[in-house]
């Protein structure tokens, strides 16, 4: 059994007068370690991005920035066909306006992690997986990437020694080769199911596929979507699964 | 006479596919030892950014962000009746977004210069003054600020101690409190009057007004729009005046 | 006692995967006879839209479009220092949008009503309430506008003959003027105290101001918004009320 | 040798204070018989359409609506993974959008011509091409929409009895299939090959392919793109070739 883990959470998805639901940003920031700051392509606008960001200091919660494509009315889940360099561009603009905000109430940004579509095209496209990582080595080499671990951009991470967060997907199913399997409509969860999937990965390491077979996955982040109906209850019941295995939430920055 | 002076210009008000005129800023480029470069909310899209953001380095100049009230529709032309507190995180969203972009490709971040109706916003605003240049306290305390002299804004920038950098308008007209005249509609100027403008300005330090009076003018830097017509022109006439009465451009970082 | 009033509300007020709370607009559609569609400005997208358009016209309830500033990350709330002509082709752009699409399933396009900040530009401005009033003229002048009562945009809409609709706000406060006091928080409302509000309205023909006084108030038509805090419930209240006085609610047109 | 054809121009393709090149609609407009306004998603304002369309009133141009992706930065050029049903509501949304301002102006829509990659989508792919002539049916059955010969929407079209009107492309290389090549760049044209592919293309109604191929090519309209480097040059000699062939430039409605 591991020792600890990271709970990850998307949050600020909201824009404007607008947000999922009211209270689920607040609801969930005591369940989680570290949190994605929508950062205003997809989602996100500059005073959310402040306001969650001070609630995200009071729980000491780690704040990464949660870039995605340019598509607001589509919340960044539909592909753009733009040039890898457009991408990389868009990823850095958010990346640092979150910076910007962060650290101006004197926090750090702790981690990026790509959004919705976005997050599965750096996933399997090569050309763009590079971009990325060199863009990001040219601004700050440091900074972790939160990744699927066997994806295009995990491989181009450790190849290039960039520094890479592999994550476990709470709410989402597993497809034979250890990536997930990607839809819009992930329905209602059954708390027990999350549950019983977190303590295997944290037991024994595997996965349970949509095919009923157990591939190995590796992590160091379990992430939780804010906007997964019944995200709140969800994690809870991770957290008291962790609890019961003994498994220690901490962020890994 | 003095023996220095930066002159800036507003770069990269472009967004996607359009940019006023294909190569004005190639052309500013040579002339201007500081650009303020517009940061995506009234222009300015990521890859821009970049674009001018390497061409700027090529020529040793000082890039600052520029951000303005998110209205792409109105080029930051027009006021939007905006909380002070939502004006200071859409700011500060914009300067590290610009940040990121510059500093990935190994150059830093000069400055800042509000765009437009915020620029003006301001100068006349003392609840927004007050916020800005709070946060910019919190966010980066060493950065300089472009203002006019005399401005709301330069006044509590001074009372704060945070640096600013006050500015001549080449292109504008002044009024007898020496202040800007602000006009959606600048018309072709006369390259003549501009360098008389210029030569009293670096000479005695006034500026004449609209009505005819000469009032003291305060200045580090000379701005020229970038979508004033014929603003080649203009700049060619004043880097020759300056270099006439042998006042060097450099920056003032 | 009057016998008939019309029961507008505004609805479709999400963007892409936001709403204000999920299942508003269909618990309010019952309880109304007419509503009003965000038509894309501020907030309104073009799928939104279409299934609200089918929703209303399961329900017989007459569609209007909903035109506001071009202000998403405001709703709308924010006034923009636009021209009159500006913001006249901003709300022919919308009507039209709103029209074909409402067109397409079958039903007829009934009024249009101003959002927010642009509702209060044409309650006061009168440049913009003239030109709006022609540019409606020329594009239909059979188009019914929803007004205030005794606003700049009721008066101007009277001279021109051009069909006008006034409106009883449930759910806002009144000023002596007979106007009423706008505000960004209304906060969670009486519906005891809306209902004595309406039957007063109703019966006598006055609405009691923020300063107890009683003044005139002339109406076919009552507005709740649906993102007042429990619009659901109020509306029942409402049309409780209503049936409680024998005034039966069906659209003016 | 045939007797008429139209000549059509994209115009409009502006937003705020950007255009292309200043003048390019006023200098094209005397030279083409129908324009395809860009309708807001890609290009175009709603003040800039209501200008365009009184300089095409001037002019006695028929007007269509120029409906294209979400994309303002990518100007509508980017294929955005998006359902047929949102893209047949944001095409139906911004063709009521111009026909709105258009009527206003005493006009009338005359036609709609999809832009750029959803141009291309539809052209394409055949969910598309028949969720959108179903609701072009629905929504105005006699509204003619431009298509390229053979494509899959002309085909669709067709099938249904919905009006096409098949486009010559002046300014695009055409492969073996009778289809045009997509591509970003389009480079400078010489006007003489041009000339010469209209003159083959009106007597002998064939094209040339890039592989030096004759192919059979049915059109009514030839399209001029006005974001085409030397744009009024090109359309200047496609109107002298006209004339001296003897084919009259007159629009299909």
């Amino acid at each position: 059994m591991r020792q600890t883990v990271d709970v990850n959470s998307d949050m600020g998805e909201g824009f404007g007068a607008w947000a999922f639901a009211g209270d689920v940003d607040a609801r969930l920031m005591p369940l989680v370690s570290s949190i994605n700051l929508a950062a205003g392509f997809h989602a996100g606008d500059p005073a959310t991005i402040d306001r969650v960001t001070l609630l995200a200091q009071e729980h000491g919660v780690g704040i990464g920035a949660h870039p995605g494509f340019r598509d607001l009315v589509g919340f960044g889940r539909r592909h753009i066909d733009a040039s890898a360099e457009e991408l990389v561009c868009d990823v850095l603009y958010q990346l640092g306006a979150v910076r910007a905000l962060v650290e101006r109430r004197g926090a750090r940004l702790q981690h990026v992690k790509l959004h919705g579509a976005l997050y599965m095209h750096a996933a399997r496209d090569e050309a763009f997986a590079r971009a990325l990582v060199d863009a990001l080595d040219e601004a700050d080499a440091d900074l972790p990437i939160l990744t699927m671990a066997g994806s295009v951009l995990d491989q181009v991470a450790s190849e290039r020694g960039h520094p890479a967060v592999r994550e476990l997907y709470a709410d989402r199913l597993y497809g034979d080769d250890g990536q997930i399997v990607f839809t819009r409509d992930v329905g209602s969860l059954q708390p027990e199911a999350v549950v019983a999937k977190i303590e295997q990965a944290c037991a024994e390491g595997t996965v349970q596929t949509t095919s009923g077979a157990s591939v190995p996955i590796v992590f160091d982040s379990i992430c939780i979507h804010s906007d997964t109906p019944g995200a709140v209850a969800l994690a809870t019941a991770v957290r008291a699964a962790l609890d019961r295995v003994g498994v220690d939430v901490r962020t890994f920055a």
